[in-house]
């Protein structure tokens, strides 16, 4: 008997999220043991609302702009499921079994794959007939049990083509003017983003020369004695720091001694606290760049390894859930450097949510400030190849829909 | 009697600058009254180091790639020329009777227009036989006496670009985290970059809702009602600041009250200013995005119109001072908005140098906080095309001269 499919999407966005939504709209299109696919608007509250979208209605231009269009084309959401016994649970199977719901794809990272998992859960202990599959998705990196995270490659490819831009313009300029640049990059926890700057430095080596991580506690001489010998050397420095970097008692230097109004304890400008430092101790004209929203929204300089990787994987999400595969998220298992290679394999949605995969030990150099060549050869295929948007009238051409407006 | 070129860069860079150089070389090599086209490094600092470079000397294939290379391929400077008895024209000159130089090309803005017509006067009163012109450039797009100026094309297509992805990103997440977008843009005295961001909404109106420009006083109560109006019929807002916005005492938002190495007023993260004052009058979550050094070097985005234009304004260059027009600077007069039309003129060098054009009054809506439909016809073109630059391994394959590392 035929059943039909809710996904959604849940967290913070990637510029192929939607990539994502895509292979799981066209497989679904596809599969014989499935009827409708409903687009939950703003990952489960959608749901709870019953503010479902069918794919059926969504002409077919539009889908395909699915691929191309960044950030969350159906809405985000923060919303957490807090226990097993969260009435948001109820609610939730009460539409499932009003749309006649066989199959959850759930599209996010930690907290949205430990909501996934929950739901999964629930099915099972009140034996209603559901498949719930994971997708993954945070330009972060930082989910533990696959190679690595669609999203991350494009974010990457994003920083790295950037800080190469910004490093280029702070060498025209250090003769008589600024001589440091400094660009902030996402990565509360794990320092993946601002490693992936390196590969700048791929063709010719115009900058970063340090890099921030926040595996790393932030020693300041050591980080100004780096600066003078990049300035040395070549009349200017170029410098990459993580968000989310500490001092040795375990601080974040963002710090902005606030929280938010969700209690969260609020960062920012890192990039900034690193600026003033810089400008104060060495008495440098300094510049810096903070893209923030827009190193994982930046679906103009996609890579096409991503695109295309988070394409396959809600076509493989779809294909495990119904073979009656439950309860995990599809990972990727990287089978070969060059040719670069990946297989598509399961992970438990239990192992993912509480877990936070940081750069390992051989990725970071032994002075802390600089990345190896085995990471590398880790970023060098996923930041590969262009997968242009449409542009009309000088800007791209994104999706909006008319149900999310 | 053949006679030999100089050209150099000077002042903050574009991402089509080097388009330009790529234009006199070009055109020189084809010149029959040109010999050899020397590059000065680091602006007129190379004339006077004799740091100079045959361009005889560079392959055919780094010469191409000066198309793409952002920023001053060849080193730009600050290096003003005083007064009209600035030892330094000695100096100058000097260099161009050893190197049989008939023809000076400056490649800048406002202050190297200056330089510009210093030179010009210089040879003139001293009788050496020497054709001056200048050629614009600037994001900024405050050069008086000409249309526009290459280099804000570009920048103002990336800045459409980045604010349209940020303000899908926001959209996503407003539900139930964060609501407001800030991004922040140069122009400290012009609000021609940040009236550019407008343009995101010429598809699909996601966004800037605000656009704060430095023509205009900041007015706090008059902005904060604009945003709660923006959240009540989309759920978020998306914010475009300039960073040279001053409050009605004509003090600028962002002055950190310190003057840099060179005594100039550190201006900085007027974006941050802006979004601390939303957080804590609304209490609402902000993210704030400063693109800084990247707008204005962000070659992967460059318009395809403005590349053209930076490649024609050097070829133009070469053209009327080989027909003996000193004095000079290129001009765009636009003929025609649709087809969109441009013929090159001449504009006195003297009348360049100290004069700032600034947004139109009929370009900004009469609530200050947006532009006009006027604004949005004289913008659209030249934002238009798209010209990427080659990539290898991921990222853009961008020319490292060997002579400037």
């Amino acid at each position: 008997m035929k059943k039909n499919v809710v996904y959604a999407q849940s967290g913070g966005v990637t510029s192929v999220i939607n990539a994502s939504a895509y292979g799981v709209i066209r497989s679904s299109f596809l599969a014989s043991n499935i009827e409708n696919v409903y687009i939950s608007i703003n990952g489960i509250n959608g749901i709870i609302n019953e503010h479902l979208m069918n794919m059926k209605d969504l002409p077919e231009k539009e889908i395909e702009l699915l691929k191309y269009t960044p950030s969350s084309a159906f809405g985000s959401c923060r919303r957490k499921i807090e226990s097993n016994n969260d009435p948001i649970l109820t609610n939730i199977f009460e539409i499932f079994k009003k749309y006649n719901i066989g199959y959850f794809f759930y599209n996010g990272g930690n907290d949205s794959m430990d909501t996934a998992n929950k739901i999964a859960e629930f099915a099972k202990s009140t034996g209603y007939d559901l498949k719930v599959m994971g997708i993954p998705k945070t330009v972060d990196n930082d989910l533990p049990h696959t190679d690595h995270t669609p999203g991350f490659g494009s974010a990457a490819k994003y920083l790295s083509t950037s800080i190469l831009e910004g490093s280029i313009d702070v060498k025209s300029m250090a003769k008589d003017s600024t001589k440091v640049f400094v660009l902030e990059t996402m990565g509360r926890h794990a320092g993946w983003l601002a490693a992936s700057t390196a590969m700048a430095n791929i063709n010719n080596n115009f900058g970063p020369h340090v890099i921030l991580l926040p595996e790393i506690s932030f020693k300041k001489d050591k980080f100004l004695s780096k600066i003078n010998d990049a300035i040395n050397d070549d009349g200017y420095c170029s410098i990459a720091v993580s968000e989310g970097i500490k001092y040795p008692d375990g601080k974040f230097i963002s710090d902005l001694g606030y929280k938010d109004n969700f209690g969260n304890k609020q960062l920012g400008y890192a990039g900034k606290v690193i600026s003033d430092l810089i400008h104060n101790e060495l008495k440098l004209k300094v510049h810096t760049a903070i893209p923030d929203y827009l190193q994982r929204s930046g679906r103009h300089l996609s890579s096409l390894t991503d695109v295309n990787e988070a394409i396959i994987a809600g076509e493989k999400a779809v294909e495990f859930a119904t073979n009656g595969i439950s309860g995990y998220m599809v990972s990727f298992e990287r089978v070969s450097n060059s040719p670069y290679q990946i297989e598509y394999k399961l992970a438990p949605l239990s192992k993912i949510a509480n877990e936070t995969k940081y750069l390992p030990k051989d990725f970071i150099t032994t002075d802390g400030l600089y990345v190896t060549d085995k990471f590398l050869e880790y970023c060098k295929p996923l930041i590969n190849g262009e997968y242009y948007p449409p542009f009309k009238n000088g800007v791209p051409d994104y999706l909006k829909l008319k149900i999310y407006q």
